[in-house]
């Protein structure tokens, strides 16, 4: 690690820690000389989320946890919550930890479309699909709409790696860890780079089901998780915007938008362009773990290339649709639809 | 002027002016510890374009060069010409320009949808019509999109107050001024400031015929004017896109892009954004200008305050119009015959 990324990450877990103090480990002391982070030591049995996803264990709290995380850091640092000045200032501050948002915006948003060194998949069996990628112009256009969404958008701190390697769980605890990749950028990005984990989760199952462990009813478990995290973050923001609708946040100010019947448009309408962003985003994290540099555990883990390549196909066919399809979604429950009708 | 809007105003007349050179007077020298600036002196005949909208005055040039200024100044402080480390670098800077951000946030995106005691209008001829503006949900719902908009999308080194009474012309110079509210942001601001304010132009001139000067002709220039601007604007700015699309810019990487279909589908698509952008901040624009706190001469000066009134409905009543539907708008040729067509 550079020191910038030991800075951003302390500086990232006191502020999110602050907003979520149950969900993110404490940091004790930070050294910015000697980019040293005293933090929580996660104690056994906490495990990395996708391990215990590869294994099929449930986590029956994961979407209470996650969805509380999400709703308050998120909240909490955008401009529903903030004045513009403390906002500005913050991110101003973000604008430094520039080298890894570069790295975000290869390894999700370039290399998966084009011919790159570092691109590998399950080849021969997924060769005309990741060409496919490489060729599908419509995908571009909208990967390039992301693009400059992620690149533009300062709405909220975002912790920028949110998949299930950054999230250590037990049976009734869930620690988001490594934000090393903070900065103001889409809340999109977060909720989709979690939700599009769970998906590709998913779909590895088939890779893991072994005799009469055929983990139909995990499969199942994890859509209702995703569907759980969306709907209950959706909840938990919409209460912590009506609980400070009087405040001081910059974005709603209470002397136009305090109406309840406008509150609810106005919230329906966010909502709903949020489910769009999470929905690219995710999409986009979802294509390049299966044709770009960086795959995940989940899949890689699958011995069989055939059975790993079947496994790919069905999450990359169901990505792409969804990365092009996305605004014709209007609610959680129609995007695990989709994924339970891939075939 | 507080000293930080003289060095914002210095370092954005200098950076304009490095990539518009013709349309930005030069700046000799700034210093920053007496927030002195000394720059070129705009010489007679040089006049504010306002006055000159007001007294009929045809600028053959106008189209031509502020659209010069528009691409340039645009593209060059944007992702399809920049890198990123290059572009959150300045992001970051002109963070520091916040009140002024605050201001515009509250006179153009606040101020007119509540009671105010900055607000006016012509009354009583605009009481209703400023109260509806206040109770109409459709509209606060989409002056919330455009506010974050404002807020969070660093898309380019926009003016940030770009209307006609930042210009100054002469029959063949163009000079634009006062870049003090300047920061990184959504760049259908600026163009939607220059159009809106062209619209306003137009619909005043009813208030000032007099006898055998109909100014039928002049409305038609203004119309013409506002279509040129915006066509002249997008084939510039299109032909920098395609004259560095093997450059070094963050958003369109030449690997993924670089092939003239492709090319052609995602500049529709960017270009159609931005007139909704566009269509969306210049209608809030014409807005504020006519329930909020400033007005613009081109109205004041119209004695007779019922004449006023209805020049002023008329202009309220499009704006609203094209606030709420801007995105079915595809060409600028729709909206000047949605001007042409007001009542």
């Amino acid at each position: 690690m550079t020191k910038e990324r030991a800075y951003f990450e302390a500086v990232t877990l006191k502020e999110h820690g602050r907003w979520c103090p149950n969900n993110v480990p404490e940091v004790f002391h930070f050294d910015r000389t000697m980019s040293l982070i005293a933090m929580r030591y996660l104690e056994p049995p906490h495990i990395i989320l996708r391990k215990g996803l590869i294994a099929g264990v449930e986590y029956p709290l994961l979407a209470e946890h996650i969805s509380d995380y999400m709703a308050n850091t998120l909240f909490y640092t955008s401009l529903i919550y903030r004045s513009t000045t403390e906002h500005k200032k913050a991110v101003a501050e973000f604008c430094g930890n520039v080298e890894l948002c570069r790295l975000t915006e290869q390894v999700v948003f370039s290399d998966p479309y084009k011919v790159s060194e570092y691109n590998h998949w399950t080849s021969p069996y997924l060769d005309e699909d990741a060409e496919a990628v490489r060729n599908d112009d419509g995908l571009k256009v909208e990967i390039a709409e992301l693009k400059s969404k992620f690149c533009e958008r300062s709405q909220a701190l975002i912790h920028g790696d949110l998949h299930t390697g950054s999230v250590m769980v037990t049976h009734d605890s869930t620690q988001v860890i490594d934000p090393e990749f903070a900065f103001y950028g889409p809340m999109g990005f977060d909720i989709g780079a979690f939700l599009g984990n769970l998906i590709l989760a998913y779909f590895a199952q088939d890779g893991h089901a072994v005799g009469e462990n055929d983990r139909k009813n995990y499969k199942e478990w994890i859509l209702k998780t995703i569907e759980d995290t969306w709907n209950l973050f959706r909840k938990k923001f919409t209460a912590l915007w009506d609980k400070h609708k009087d405040g001081s946040g910059e974005a709603y100010l209470p002397a136009i938008y305090n109406n309840p019947e406008l509150q609810l448009l106005v919230q329906k309408k966010y909502f709903e362009d949020l489910l769009h962003d999470t929905v690219g985003f995710g999409s986009a994290k979802m294509i390049r773990r299966i044709v770009g540099v960086a795959h995940v555990e989940d899949l890689e883990s699958i011995a069989d290339p055939s059975k790993r390549a079947t496994c790919e196909k069905r999450a990359l066919c169901l990505a792409k649709m969804l990365l092009k399809e996305r605004r014709k979604f209007h609610d959680i429950s129609e995007i695990v639809s989709a994924v339970r009708n891939v075939q």
